[in-house]
């Protein structure tokens, strides 16, 4: 891996960005940062960071690219490719592949079909995914970790507890999922031991170049980045798949169309971004539009695609 | 435009296409052709053909790549090109461009977004484009038959007035999406009239050949055949990206996943796809799935993308 | 059949009907007419009329009670009986007799429930009734009109066209219900047709007498006012038992709360209600609340089973 | 309280019991006894007992009307009685008064309606009032179990802990219904400590004789077995028109429409039953319909009202 300080990057990649923070940094009305929980609340949202990452592991970046951030719902790409790796499609009988057509939490569609969430980007979807890797490791979030810190070179990489603790005294609607789908059969595990490997899982804090070197398997068509296989070339193009169809809770398609790029937003204001074979993206800041999508990431991948031509359309 | 016997095609695309024609010939079980008109009923389950044409007309084939078959919701989206043509990004605040997570004859979802269709593709949407384009042009299915018999290079495409009225006289779930939207003030021309543009559109008869090349604005980034610009880059963009995310009923999800194209199924078991900047596709068989796409089309796409690695992803 | 004018009525009945027209009368907000129909918003807020009718005939009044309004659904409850009295129990497998749970004209449960509407006061469901009623008589509101004008001795009673018409004119959303029930194969009549008389039945004008004189056959346990049974007195029975569960659209408990008698109401403003064995009452003012029951109208039925104890429970 | 024996009752009641009893005994078909529960599965299903009781404690009972069974959610009734003498009108802020029009644990509604659900007597309402019964008393489960013993006179009413125990065991639904309200605010004990005292309160054991008694004040319009005041006139009426519209799950309207007085299932077999002013009633059989009621028990409430002409209709 070969981490490049912004000021020595390669032009390409590192005039694109520089040219992106420009034009962000003129934009006025970012959306407001997530105010469920008081750390996420608290984040300046004026932040921004942006970093793209070669298949080899040269990184750039701009802004606050090198801040760390609260991962939260961009942890669920790992965490699924942790658990396809382990199990392979008899994962799919647990959990759909289809978007979900619905806000991010909604019960209604989960009761129709049985306790199978539609896709492992909804909560319920990725309780279930937790759930799962949770039965097969004995501790799904410190697989999480372990790989975080592997693939980003970044040993210092840890949980938040604090926060963590904040979304399990607000955890009244997952525990619903969980305790919903786990009358359907669905879950495995006691339900609050899975909702306390869920909560850290997302308390995960990473900077923009953190998460897009650990992205980089999705890149290399399911390789890691010391070479070794984590996902067949098939099970990395259907990760993808499932990131351009439901990664960005009830905008996908909306993504897909100014974008054009697998992606996953989390609600701290983290997007990660694929384009396949050629580079990975992480894109931060806080403010959020109402769907829960990161104003000033969406815009920045927006300009990146259009800048570049880099779209998979 | 060059056609190319499939005798003489250049060895790539051609030798492709033969071997999943025979590997789509030793597979039994192709699933049923739409039962609900006789004309698509009568079909020979076992007809297959599939065409691959490259930007510049060159087109490849093999099977039955030169029948007509009935295109049924393949048109749909022509229809949704000739009209975001017209009235650019105007269109999406009557149609949405996100998967509609439901069967694609759903109401409930339509409730509750009072009357604005999730995408243009779901029944619902189709009815609101074709209302668009009637109010624009005075013969959306004119308009729509024009553009195709240009396109393929082939003056005899035509209507099958027989289908239409027997898709007329089934027609009572359309006509109720027809009133309930023109409840919400989101249909402009009187329900019968447009049901007669739409069922008279779904009716065109047209071969593998000829939707591979008319499709090949996509291809182009929204240039004609003849050159000249459709849509601007932005737009055919935004088409493919609608196709990926919606273009398969509720299916879009696996088709992503398996496929990686941007793709239209009909009911009479046609599928266009996109490889952008590449090439269009058209497979045609009528045995479909119970989500209502062809169950021999949707293998052999997958097939060639796995041979040629040409998915998105 | 003994009409009394106001002021020679008896005691009882006569000074309940004073006392409540004079505290409605102190009490100020009635909510606003019905908006969608020029002929409905027209009508003065301020319009207050009541009639009880005993099983005799005998009838006292107050206020504008001999005053004609448009009486919209109340007319269901007659459609149903006449229904019923032809066809008997095989009617409940074409519409049913739970309360729907939602607003009035919703389609999400007709979906759920393959086209087969929840009771005969929804829209759905009313349409049912009379495409049945239709198909038994050829002239489903000639049969109504003709039962109104027996029952209420009053033989100038009628349809009001302008009404019908413009109702006609804003069908869209029942349109949709009709043809979306003709998809499930639980409308037998083109759906024109059916909506032709389905608006000329609810335009219908009759005064506040004029419906609790009709009304009589269900406090006189299904026999008509010349003594000629109508209904069984079980089905007599069956629509008192649907008038209060069913009865006031979404407010079906609410109005069971308060009241405690079987009713039906329209957005005329008029409501219908029973006291089996006892009395039948009509009262009618225009302003509606949100749920599009009469406020003064309830407010006066509330009073009355206070007054006199006359509730069911 | 005057309980008099089988064979020695007044003529008319326990005339009229003994016929229903001679008439359910000659019917197959009772229906299947609840399976999730294996208590409840055990039971025999030709078990049948019934019993009147006169506002004045004289009870009439025939077959197994002595026989204690899992009263289950027929318990709702007194705790929304004890919850509404403590608290008034303020309860019906927090829980609705409407027909559900869903089966009896769905979350579907409960989700459009923001954590309020539509009426006390679904799993939803029900645990919104047994967690303000809780926080007003400390002991919810308590409350209910002396009351009954109370008002039937009999003080070895008990909880059965081992049928508490499995229903906590298979209490993933409920949970998950407990916290999905606890995210919308609406309900303020922690979820483990509501479910324990409302799978408790389910779980006491009671005879048709018992429970006839205790529901005495809802035929005596407020007043205890002692004469003090439980509910006003008013609250009386309330709880029967709940009990009318909603009492017996998806099945209230026809329900109405058979028997045509307030009544409220259990799964355990048992139905409650009121004709205001003039007597309760009890049945039990524990063999369910397809909707959760008792098959002989609903049969026989049916006879009851067809042979003593007593329904409210």
């Amino acid at each position: 891996m070969v981490i490049m300080a912004a000021s020595t990057a390669a032009p390409a990649f590192q005039a694109v960005l520089e040219r992106i923070a420009d034009e962000i940094g003129r934009t006025p009305g970012r959306g407001r940062p997530a105010g469920y929980i008081p750390a996420l609340a608290a984040c300046d949202p004026r932040s921004f960071g942006m970093a793209v990452a070669e298949p080899d592991g040269t990184v750039y970046g701009v802004g606050d690219w090198r801040e760390p951030f609260s991962t939260q719902s961009v942890t669920k790409v790992f965490t699924l490719a942790l658990d396809l790796a382990r199990e392979g499609d008899a994962l799919w009988e647990h959990v759909g592949r289809e978007p979900s057509g619905n806000p991010f939490n909604s019960l209604v569609q989960l009761e129709y079909e049985n306790g199978i969430p539609r896709n492992p980007f909804i909560n319920a979807g990725a309780l279930v995914v937790t759930d799962r890797l949770q039965t097969r490791t004995g501790d799904a979030a410190g697989e999480l970790l372990a790989f975080l810190r592997a693939e980003s070179g970044n040993p210092s990489l840890d949980f938040d507890l604090d926060v963590a603790a904040s979304e399990t005294a607000h955890g009244d609607r997952n525990a619903a999922l969980a305790h919903f789908m786990a009358a359907y059969g669905n879950i495995d595990n006691p339900v609050p031991a899975l909702l306390d490997q869920y909560f850290r899982q997302c308390s995960v804090r990473a900077s923009c170049a953190d998460l897009a070197l650990a992205t980089g398997f999705l890149a290399r068509h399911g390789l890691r980045a010391d070479g070794t296989r984590l996902l067949t070339r098939s099970q990395a193009k259907q990760v993808n798949a499932v990131m351009l169809t439901c990664g960005t809770y009830d905008a996908a398609g909306e993504f897909a169309h100014r974008v054009g790029l697998p992606g996953k937003s989390g609600v701290g204001g983290g997007i990660i971004a694929v384009v396949p074979g050629r580079c990975t993206l992480c894109v931060w800041s806080p403010g959020l539009d109402e769907r829960g999508n990161s104003v000033a990431g969406v815009a920045a991948l927006d300009l990146f695609t259009t800048m570049t031509g880099l779209s998979v359309f």
